[in-house]
This record gives structure tokens, C-alpha cells and sequence, in this order.
């Protein structure tokens, strides 16, 4: 029921394999699987065996895209895959990931989470000296400027690359023999790597990644850092100076709350986040109740510091996913009822407290605020563990909706009175950064709260339609 | 991920509507999706304008049986639907639901959730007499049933049936210009009815299916009750003395935690459930956790009870659906961990508490115990909402598992030691009666316990394959 | 481009193998591709190893239906298979064949070519008692026949119930241990079998389908001859006497040129109808074309006979299937020259012979003529090997085109003139007759020309749409 | 049955159209359809409103990757489209047609029929200068030449472009404004275009794409020429000096019967080949059989010339697609069977003259003749149209089976011998040359035949997989 969501949405996740003796595919594609939260519009998987590279791509989950069988091939030992998030929109199958191409230097593939900044320049660049672009994704461009450059391994070739390109990047890169990770110096999007007890080399946007194909945890892709694998072992090289900014809405909403990144659990940072909220809003009621499941985290933080008790007010149907028929206009308030469904007993004259990350249009927000009241409510009180998002994100965020982002035209108390609850509390920016309690608050990017970006806004702006990877 | 899966399956779920003014298939594809918690098989819908009937059906989720269209007539005015359980083995198209017929007094179709004890003798009967079958459901021997009644009207015929048909039954049943719902005067399984604004009327197994199109509930139908509804509108007639005996797993997993069911709130049963959990046992930790999702309720419960923090352990991948590749044996440990990933900064050095709703198998808890300690876990106690399952269902629960009930085979100290627990906590049948605060204990089947069957097991324990519609 | 063909429909094709050695299923396969010209709605196989049947059926062609995989069992040694006319209207999966059963005595499949002229009645004496129908077929009607017999055996069942069924029906039939073939006594439909070197026994409605199996021709099924094969080996049954009545339009366009049915090579019929029309027609021209390639063999019979060259003058595309999208109406015209394209340099200036097997409706007749005249046709003599069509068929064609015969409505002259050609000549009923040299022609059915029909039409002129098996 | 076929491949096939009034696409594919029979494995049609370009593409037929919809745009004016040859081994979505990309100077898309001899070099060329390479097709080779151009318009870019590249291409342009047509100077591929009464332009690689869509033909594209088609109107430009050598297997079994290539009808040509035939072999015998339908009209010809009758001897099956299901070894010999099936009347005892179109590997012709004798046939004598093939094709016919060109090994009385024929007549060079009656003979290119290449063999002869586009 993506049209219906109105949250922002996931980017993109990638993952690598490099394994003599595992089924790198297979590695894969459970590998996606733990990252399908980070795109549901598009999967694919690469692999080479040295001499051969083939690719396995399609619009839909991996579930839907792998349906039948993995790309299959002969002594295969290194293996890229990609997730793309949700759009609406015609169908894009050309602009699915990894991207292959030949090049002077043999063959190579790449997937690619981020957007660039310089992309629209650095392309017009190119298309002046007559290079041709077959999709209108990054990661087209980056695979150009690595074939033209004049340095002599493909490791100077992606680093010269690496630093012409601004914003933000995380790449898995497939050589005939090489893997390859790198993360732009901002960090902005997560990326770590780990080695399975059988010796194999895995790459994952986020540690959840690792976890379900067995590998142990390493370290993470340090922003300005390249990690090379091949059969002389794993090498980390320091391409650039680290200017660390990652990004805040990944430990709000985006990752998995069992994923680590850079250091913090995703679930620790949401759990105290709602203890903040507790501590700052100093809110009371009966209960504690979730908008599930991206406030659930959040709302035990809550319920734990304010012994308040914690319980069941929402039910989300987990079945609708993206198949779904469109109903009528005058059905329109059933496809709502559909996602999500009170429990009335549990609803019905009490003062609740109700938890969730964020509000981007205040749209939904309203519904279930309506929704709670004609099921008895007495009082709602709505704490989100994001403050007002008032600013775009140009570092890989769809920001389609980003002139409807109600915090950028309305104060709190004109948010409150528009989605129709008795109080409204935003985290301040101070009890967000006190919620990372492993990582240093300052080495994280709050742009889209305080308009304080971490690179310059060259061709932003301008009115073309971002296209995310 | 079924096949991983040890939970005893949901059986299936009926639905029907009757409307003049709203859009029947609409409506019922909303009802079907609102229900498709008890049964991922098939999905099917029928429709009918009054002259001719159409179905739609297949296998799969709703969303995909219907991804294209909905069966479509002009002014069609009742629609019934059918959502079955998820089983492996051969695709039996053959036996998905609603089965349409033409009998001598026209056209019929019909829906059926539960189990009939008796339909191996019925349909032997009909046999010798020159009937075919060509399906292997019992919704093909009660149609027979029915278009042989000599009775004159069709509820009189319905009747008829339903008075020599035993065991589990809930029938949604059109006809030409009827809307007629049935319930077995045990009321194993659950089945209500409610009104629209808009005035249409809606059958739905369980009140979630009413909440999703907008239907206020006006009445669950009674166990040996029928519900007419035609252009008369809405009749209820008993047709049997009610034995009430309605399942107690509905309440403990298969009905969805927004449902009331006979006046009893499945959320604040299971929410009991973890209460009481916390008082016979007299566990202490560190925190609760739960088995997501069936066992987060109770767990809920618990922690209230206990005052013991409930965070999360456990995190479930939301995307594992029916199209998952099957790994190979050596990969199978990552299909595991693909399910259920732990989070390890919560589990560490901790005193667990674990909650879930059932043990089956005991192969799935076994898998999760080890799973944690991994992660660290200093101790791990099990607390389970179910009393211990000894004895098959013979009332629309899938039982192809019975022989593997591990606990009509050991004891609960040794199911303790096979899954490698600390500590391990049935909730006792009483402590089960005490969580059904809005209906009376008495009138529950706990047959699954405690070997008590309401109804003559007939030609139970023959050595055939069950099929559940 | 079905919608655009006004031919007469092919009814269907049976088929069954009896193997202990081959491939039941792949040869049933084969032998429905052989047959597939008979029908292209639908198809299906059903097979049995003795205890279990099993069937795989679905709209479309033979390819499409079995694109993944046949019916597959261990030890399986029977197997039928049908396919269906193609018709317009909506998706009937619920009618495809086999149809299989249960019945007192097991298991039961049956696979029809025909169509029954009492069914009418016959079914609403069994509804009547209570019988109810899933299917709009007269195969389940036969179906539900046999099990009601009182008869011991199946095979005094089953002639039992050919003896009480009229009109047109060629059965084949699948117990759990028996291959059973069926013919009215009429013999409209054909029927034939035949042995493979390996000793497996095959049923075919045409000799083309022996075939490709490799197995020899044995015999046709008799008019009135039932043929059961099982472990004992073959044995023919006469059931009735037989009052041959074999369709000529069988021998005019249904069935494969390369077949051979009740003694007389199709080929060899069109080829001497052709050359009947040069006598009969003593037309003087050019150059004699086809239209392809229903009149291709009568047209070298002509060209045999009037020693007038025989050349190309259309061209059929060969890749126009089921998936065609329609064109809207002004592009209407494009689809009709997709279908047909003349080859402009044969036919400017040329005097030139015409030759197809029948007109239905004369629509497409008339816009063949009016292309060659554009691309400059002298004149244009039309012949026709089969007599005006003026009465319905039956007996298992599809007459849903009967009100629009014009042959029925027209004189013709008064057809000449509505599709606009110079000359035109049927054949004469006694020149047909004469094309048949090796089977008596009084053994065959001309009442669609000459209204003599062999069968009371019991129920047939009701205003009822015809289902054809 | 692609897997049993022996023949050389049909290329590929290339359409446009420019229609202000029309409906592009929808005559597309119509066109499409019309030259389906120069490519099965995929097609694809792009289309223009001047501003944006989308192009839908797919394995499979035209009706099979345009089963559900065509490409849709408001106000789409331009649209090309392409058929590509049936291939076996993995699925190459990435090398279908039209190629779209942007490039400095806007938006092109690209079909190519054809194949360049010095593609390789300029690939490897534009890879030093850092171009990547996404597919395998010359296609976008070609791409890239133009978009590398420095001349200012795009027709001249073109024009340098075609300079540039050697061997056979037919190309199919659109820009945002301009249908261009290009052909190289020696012609080996055919292509045309006409003008619809509406005014619509069109270009198709067959007359018969022209007819279709209802264009009268207005030219051939000339060898050396180039067709630039706006709103200007068509402009004819000649951009270098022709050295006339179009494929004589186009007349020989690539073409259409219906088209007229250059000047010359190809079913004319085959004709006259049948008749050549008929006086340089001097063959007598009872009946002309052909091998369908390759070798029909030549055989017409042969029986006109002979005064010996021409009748059906093989039916072959109409219905053998894409999607059957491949048969076990020892059933092999039925998938032959069930492609063609002798008509055993008509081989009986005869002394029969068999005609094909050409003999490449001889497995086939070894099949059909053993096929025939084992009916019964007295004496078979074999006359093809085309003489040996003893060399490989470099201008885009699939030369994959080139080491097995059974004439480049053996003699004419060893091949007799191996295909085990009576006699077996292969038509003279000088005969092939007489049956041109509308074309220069001397403009024909018949290096197959006699290894008298028009262009060098730059990169021929290494061992690399061609693709042909």
C-alpha cells in the first residue's frame, strides 16, 4: 500500500560476496533478503567467476525477482547485489542494479546506495565529449569516470573517481577478481564487512546483513575508506580525509533495529530516544501504545522510563504489500482501516500516549488520530523521535515529497491542530544526539532538522527528478 | 518460510457480503485481506447478480490471486469469499474455495472454514448412491448434502444438513438472492456479522473482517444458529441447542489480536494470558522478550505483571514469503537466521525471560534458545501462553503434525532439556480459563489439553490425510 | 486472430496411452500437439498409476498450458489427454478436460469430443434427485451417468450409459487400471488406436496422432464399438449398432490432411474435391490460388484436374496467435491484411481461380475478394468444396455462427453478389459424395447441406448456449 | 522446435514510423508482426512525443512481449521497432532493440539489422579512450560513434558514422524529431518505405510491413543511402557510392514471399528457382513433394516447368513454438515426427521429386528422406534452390553452425550419400543467377556460395561468438 505511505523513504542497500568455497550467490540473495527494508521496487544479483560475469535483475521484491532460480554459473566466487526502494511510476527495469559493463580493463559491475551531488555536471561533462547514458542512474556516471580514468589499477581508478564525485556513496564493486566497498568521506549511508567461519568475505550496507549469512562482524567501511578483496586477502585503504556526517534518520527510521552502525545498535539509540521523550515531554497517561512497527522501539523507551504501561493499541495487517487494487475514491477510508486497525477495548476512555518516529505530511498521522477518537480515546498525547523535518535531504533520501514536508510551512502548534491531537512533542535536536550513546553525536548529519549541510548544495535546487540508487 | 515454520496452522477464514448500493467484490477482497492471517493457500471470491454466479479463485495470497481484477458483473449484490490455510505438497487448485454449483433449485455457492468428523461416512453414503466427487472437501460433501435435501426451501435444506453434518462448521452460503451464514452448535470456530452505514451486511469469521470495511458488529452468530439475509433483510433463527465449545487457540494464535470473538478480546485474553504467566511462574530477569509476533501480547502481559522491562530480542524479517528458495542443507542455519534475528546488545549477560505462545514441535524454540545463547544470554527462562499440547484437533486445525507433538510424547522436563532452557513454564489450564475475562471459561474447547473432545470422534484416528476447508 | 476467423470451429481431440513402458505422460503430449488443431482454448492430461490420478489442465494452447513441466508420478501407466475449440468469452478453467472423479467404484477421468443432443433433459433428471453440477460440460453429465449405473462392472457402466446418451460423443476414459475408448454408433467424431513397437496401446481422434507417438494403426474405433485396454491386453466391444453417420466436414476442413479417418485419407478427399470442382465447374483461367490453407489441397486437386498452374497468390502469417492485441476499429483493416497478404505480381491482370473449402458467413470471403481486386485482378472465379452450409450442426461444431450461415438466408447468386466476385461455384452434394473413394459416402453426414439429420433433435432449437466437448 | 531446426538463422528485422495522425506504435507492431518471421527470440518498440522516449522490450514474439499493452505516450509521433533471430542458450535481455540513450545532443534510440566486420576494432578502440560497453551488440557500437561525432547536425553525425563502420547494416534511427533510415553501400540487407493515405511515413526491412500498415511503397532505401524523415517531409540523401551485393538467401528463405526486394518479388525468384530446377536437373517422376513450406514455392515452380504434379508429401505441425518441452533421447525421433508427418498415400510406391530450399547440416534432409522411404516411397530425388554452401556469412546471418556446413566438407555424391537420397540436384550459380528477373544478378552477393566476399574480412575468422543485431 506504498501510495499510501507518507513516510520517507528507504534508499537502497547493497551486499557483496568473495568466496572460494561458499555458494556466493545464495549469500546473496539471503543477504538482500535481510536488507530487502532498505528498497522493495527492484533486487538484483552479479557474479563473475573470474572470466564471465552475469547478471539477474527485476523490478519487485527478491523474493519475486528470485522466484524461480539465482543467477547460476561454474566455479563462481564473488557476487553484488542491490536493493532499490519503492517509487511509484512507470516501470524502470533499465534502471535496476548492479550495473555491467565492459570496459578497457575487462568487466566490471557496480551497486551503488547514495546520491551524488555533481551527478547532472560531471554527466553533461561527459555527454560534451560524446559518452552516451543508457539509464538516468549515479551509477551509471561513477562507471563511466572509472573507465575514463588514465590510472593504472582499477583500485587509482575508483579512488580518482571517489574524489570527483560529491554527496553521498557507498559502492560494492565486482571485478573479474576483485571486490571492492567504498564509503564517500561523510559516511552518510552505513556500510560493514565481516568473514564467515569458512574464510568467505561478505559486504552489507548494514551489519543485519552480515548476521544471517554467518559472518562475524569486522568493522565498519570507515567514510573515505576502501576495502579490496581478493585472493591476497582483505586490504582497508584510506582514500580521503573522514569528515564524519552519518546520517540520523538511519537509527530513526530506516535501518533495522538489529543492525549496528558504526558502533550504536539501532534499537539502543530508538529505545533511548523514547526515554527522552518520556524525560523531555514529561507526558502522563494510562498507556503507552505504538504506531507499528517504526514507533515500536521508541514506545518500550518511553514505557520503560515513565513505567507508564506499554500495550497493543494498533494492529498492522502484514500482508499488503505491493499488489494491492486500488479502491474507489469513497473506498478509500477502507484501505486505510486496512493497514492498520484499533483495538478498541484497549483505546476506549483512556489517556494515551502515542508513539511514532516521525511526521512527514502529517496525513497519516491525522487518520489514526481520528481513528483513535472515534474508537474512544480520551486524550492523545503524540511523541516522535525525530524533530521537525523542515529541510530536503540531498544524500539519498527521496525527497519527492519534500514541498509537502508539513514541519517546513507550519510551527508545531499549527501540526498539532492540524492532525487533530490534544499535544504534540518533537525530540529536541539535543535529546536526539543524547540518544547515541556509542557513537559520537557529532559525527552525525542532522541537515534535514537544522539546515546545517555537510556539502555544498552544487546542483540542488534545480527542478529535475532526483533519481536515487 | 513455511516450511520452517512448526506453528499448528490456521485453518481458514469465510466472508460474505449483501449490498444493494456498495461494491460486493470490493468489499470482500477488503474482508479477505482483513482475514488472510487464517489461511495463505488460496483465496477465492464469488459473486452474484441475481441470475448468474461467477468465481474467481487460486492459489496464493489474496494479493496475488487477485493482483489483476476482481470478478466483475453488473449490479452484482452479494459476494462470499474464502481464505485458506497454507499447506505444502501438490498445488490443489481443484480444491480452492467458494465451490459453485448448479442444483435443481438453481445456482449455489459456498464457503466453509472448519472441520467435519463425520464426512468420510457421508461421503461413502452418497457414493454407493451414484454421487461423484471431485474435490477431496467437505464443502463438496455438504453442497451434495444440501441439493439432495427433499426439503422445500433452501434454508429448510440447509438446515436439513447442518443437522447431520458433525464436527467443526462455519458456512457462508449464497444463493441467487440469499446471504446465508451457519455456525455448528458448538461454535468451534468464530463467525459474527455487522451492518454497514451505507446499510449492506458483511459475515466475516472474525470482527477484524468487519472493522476493515467499515460494518459496525452487531452480533457473533450463535453456535447452532443461522443468519438469512436477503431483500427482506436480516433474519437469525436457531436451528440447533447450542453446545457451546469455542476453541481456546483462536484466542491463545490463530485469530488476529484486534478481533472479539464471542465477546471476548483476543488482545486482552492473550494480555491476560501473560499476566497470569507472570504469576504462576514467579519468573524474574533482566527483561522479557518475546517470539515476534505470536508471542508479543502475552509478553506485554507479562511485563506488566512483573514490572520486568519488555524490550526487544528478537527481530523478524517482514519479507519472507511463500517464493523463498530453498537452501541447501549446509545453508539451512541462515534460512533460520533470515526468520528471527537476535539483538545482541539486549541479550548479553542478561536473565531472559522468553515468551511464547505454544510449542509444537519444539524444533523452532530449540533453534531460538540456542540462537540467544550465542548472543550471550546468561540465563533463559520459557514462558508459554499454551498449557501443553497432547492431543490432535479434530476441528478445522491442521493436525499433519500430531504425531510430532513433542509434548504428548515427554515430559515437561524433558521438552526442557531437548530445547536447552533454563527454566520452562506452561500456563495451567486454569491459569488458561482465568484469562477469559468477557466469556465464560465454560464454554471454551480446550480438547487439545486435556483429550476432553466435545464431539464423538466418528472417523477420527483412520489413517487419511485430513483436508481442512 | 480468432475473432477474426469465421470459420466454422473445430470441435476437440482426445487422446490416451496405455504404457507400462513409455512415457504416458510425454506421449499424451505429443499426441495432444499432433491433435491441437482440434483445440486451442484449452488442454489437459490426467494420469494414473494404478492408485492415485492426477491431472494438470488450463487455457490455452498445448505449449502454454505444459510450458514447466508434465503430470509427473512414479510408476504412472495411463494417461488421457483433450483439448478444446477455441471460443470467445470469459475464462472457463472450471470446463477444461478431463474431468476427474470420485465415484463408489474409485477413481474415474474422462475426455470427451462431441456433443450430446439429450443432455438438457438428462441433467435435470438428475438435478432433479439431487444431483449437483460444477462444470457447464455434457462430460460431466456422462460422468455422473456412470457412477449412477447400477451395473457391476465399469464397462457394463459405461454401455450403459453410451446406450441412454444421444448425439455425437467419441469418449476416452481413465480408471485406476483401464483405458477405455468410446464411439456413438453414429460415428461423427473419429476415433482410432493403434500399438508402438514397445507394445503401449494409443488412443487418437485422428490417425496423425498415432503418428507421432510411432505407434501403428490398428483400427478405428468401430460406430457403436467401445475398446478397453488394460492388463489383459485390447479387446473391441460392439455395444450397439452401428448407423453410420461420419461428419464430412471432417474430411472438408476439421481434421489433418495427413490422417486417415474410417479408411480414407483426408488429403486424398480435398485433393478428388478439388479436381470434382474442375469437371463440375469447368472454370477456364490463369492461374489457380488458394486460400491458405484451408483450400491449399482442393486447390492442386484443381489445378491437377484443369491443368491450369497452381501458384501462390496469399500469404499467411504464421505467428498470429491467442495473444493478439486488437486493433481499434479503423485499424481494423490492418489486422485483415496482417492475416492475409496477397502477392501482388500473381495476381494483376490475371484471370484467376479461387479455391477455399466453404463459406460460413461470407465476411471474410468478401474482403479476400475485394484485396485481389486491388492488387488488380482480371476476374476472379470462386470454387468451394463443401455445399452451401444451411443447416446447424449438432452434433459437436460450433454453431454459435448458425444465424448468420448466409448460405441459409442467401441464394447463390445473391451470395456472389455480397462478397463480390465474379463467379462462384459449390460443389455439388453428389460431386462431395464422389471425392470419397475408400469410405462408403453413404456412411456420412451431410446435414448441415441438406438437413437430413441422423438424430431426433431431441432439445436442440432451445434458446440455450451450446457447451462442446 | 528451434533446437531441431538445421537452418541458417533469419537475422533480424527493423520498422518505423512517422505519423502526426496515425497511431505509431499500434502500426509498429503490426509492422512487427509482419516481419516476425526475420527474428523470434525478442522485439521491442520505442516510442517518441518529441520531448520524452520509452521504449518496451522482451524475449519472446511480438505477441508474447506485447501481450498485455504497447508502449503509451500522449501525442507520440515517431516509433521504431525490431525483431531480433531466435537463439538458443541464456536469456539476453540486455542485447534486445531498440537501443535508447542520451546523449549531448538529446535523446536517440537505435534498431540495426546487420553486422559490422570491423565492430570489434571499434569497440576496442573507444574502450582505450574510456567508453564502457553495457551489451554485446553493434548496436552500441554504433551509439557511440554518433554520439562521439564533432559534426554539428545529427544526419551528418550519422553520415560520419556509417563511414566509419564496414559490412552489413540496415538502421532504424529516432531523435526526439526524425525518423532516419540508413542503409550500408553494399545493400546485403533489404529495406524499403511508403507513405500511408493519412501521410504517414514508414519504413520496414520487407515490403510486406509496408502493406500491412496500409503504405504503398514508395523506394527501396538504396544501397549508399540515407532517409531522413520530420516535418519537413522525407528526404533522400546519398552518402556514398553503392557497390550494389544484396543477400541472395534473402530471395533463396529469409524473405517473405509476399515482398518484393529491390525490385524483385521473392516469391517470383523462388519460382523461377523451382523451374531452373525443373530443366537442369531433368528429373522425371510420379509427384513434386516439398519439404513445408521452405521449399513450396520452388516446387510450384518445378511442377509448373515439369508438367509433373505438385502435392502435399509432409504436413507439418503449425503449432510448434517457443515452449516445448524437450523430449528424452529416446523419444527424439517423435519431436521430428510431430514437426513434420508424411502423407502415406502419396509416397507409396512413387518415384518422387523433393524440393528444399538449401541443405546446411544435413541432419534434417537425412531425416525427412529415411521419414519418406520408411512410407514407402520408390525413389526420392532432391533438387534445392540454393547451391553448396561452402562459406560463412559475415553480414549478419548466424553463422554459429559454420563448421558444420556439411558442403564446405564433402562432396555433392558424399552428401547424397550421407542424407541417403536417389539423386540430389543442387541448382547452378548460373541457374540462381537466371532466376532474377527484376534485379541486376550481378548486384547479388553469393559469397556462400563461392567465397567472393564484397568487403574485407577485417576481424572475420577469429574465434569469438558473433552477435548478430
Amino acid at each position: 500500500m506504498n501510495n499510501l505511505s507518507t513516510k520517507w523513504k528507504e534508499e537502497c542497500g547493497v551486499f557483496g560476496v568473495y568466496s572460494k568455497v561458499e555458494d556466493v550467490s545464495l549469500m546473496c540473495y539471503f543477504g538482500l533478503y535481510a536488507l530487502q527494508h532498505r528498497g522493495q521496487e527492484s533486487a538484483g544479483i552479479a557474479i563473475t567467476n573470474g572470466t564471465n560475469m552475469d547478471v539477474k535483475k527485476g523490478m519487485g521484491l527478491v523474493g519475486e525477482v528470485f522466484r524461480e532460480h539465482l543467477p547460476a554459473m561454474e566455479n563462481k566466487f564473488i557476487s553484488i547485489g542491490h536493493v532499490r526502494y519503492s517509487t511509484t511510476g512507470s516501470s524502470l527495469l533499465c534502471n535496476t542494479q548492479p550495473l555491467i559493463a565492459n570496459y578497457a580493463g575487462g568487466k566490471i559491475a557496480l551497486a551503488h546506495n547514495g546520491n551524488l551531488t555533481n551527478a547532472k555536471n560531471l554527466r553533461r561533462n561527459m555527454e560534451k565529449d560524446g559518452t552516451i547514458f543508457q539509464t538516468t542512474m549515479d551509477t551509471e556516471v561513477i562507471l563511466n569516470m572509472i573507465a575514463k580514468s588514465q590510472r593504472d589499477t582499477i583500485e587509482e581508478k575508483i579512488i580518482e573517481t571517489a574524489k570527483k564525485i560529491e554527496g553521498a556513496f557507498c559502492l560494492c564493486i565486482m571485478t573479474e577478481d576483485k571486490l571492492i566497498a567504498l564509503r564517500d568521506k561523510h559516511g552518510f549511508r552505513p556500510l560493514c564487512y565481516g568473514k564467515t567461519k569458512e574464510g568467505s568475505f561478505v559486504i552489507s550496507s548494514e551489519s543485519c546483513g552480515l548476521d544471517v549469512v554467518g559472518a562475524d562482524f569486522i568493522d565498519d567501511v570507515m567514510p573515505g575508506e576502501m576495502v579490496v578483496i581478493d585472493k591476497k586477502g582483505l586490504q582497508a585503504i584510506r582514500y580521503a580525509e573522514a569528515n564524519c556526517n552519518v546520517c540520523s534518520f538511519e537509527y530513526i527510521y530506516f535501518a533495522r533495529p538489529d543492525s549496528i552502525l558504526d558502533g550504536q545498535s539501532v534499537q539502543q539509540a530508538r529505545f533511548n530516544m523514547g526515554r527522552i521523550l518520556a524525560k523531555e515531554s514529561k507526558y502522563t497517561g494510562d498507556i503507552v501504545i505504538s504506531v507499528p512497527d517504526s514507533g515500536n522501539t521508541a514506545a518500550m523507551g518511553f514505557a520503560y522510563e515513565s513505567k507508564i504501561p506499554y500495550i497493543e493499541g494498533l494492529i498492522k495487517n502484514r500482508y499488503i504489500g505491493r499488489t494491492f487494487i486500488q479502491p474507489t475514491q469513497e473506498k478509500r477510508e477502507m484501505a486505510v482501516r486496512l493497514k492498520l486497525n484499533p483495538i478498541a477495548n484497549n483505546i476506549k476512555g483512556k489517556d494515551i500516549i502515542l508513539v511514532d518516529d516521525s511526521i512527514v505530511r502529517g496525513t497519516t498521522s491525522k487518520r489514526i488520530i481520528s481513528m483513535l477518537y472515534k474508537k474512544g480515546a480520551k486524550s492523545i498525547k503524540m511523541v516522535l523521535s525525530a524533530p521537525p523535518i523542515k529541510y530536503p535531504c540531498y544524500y539519498g533520501v527521496d525527497t519527492s515529497v519534500r514541498k509537502e514536508l508539513i514541519a517546513s510551512a507550519k510551527s508545531i502548534e499549527e501540526i498539532k491542530e492540524y492532525i487533530g491531537v490534544d499535544n504534540l512533542y518533537f525530540i529536541s535536536e539535543k535529546g536526539l544526539r543524547d540518544a547515541f550513546d556509542s557513537i559520537d553525536p557529532n559525527k552525525i548529519c542532522y541537515a534535514c532538522f537544522n539546515n546545517d549541510y555537510p556539502v555544498l548544495k552544487n546542483d540542488i535546487g534545480e527542478d529535475e527528478k532526483f533519481v536515487f540508487e
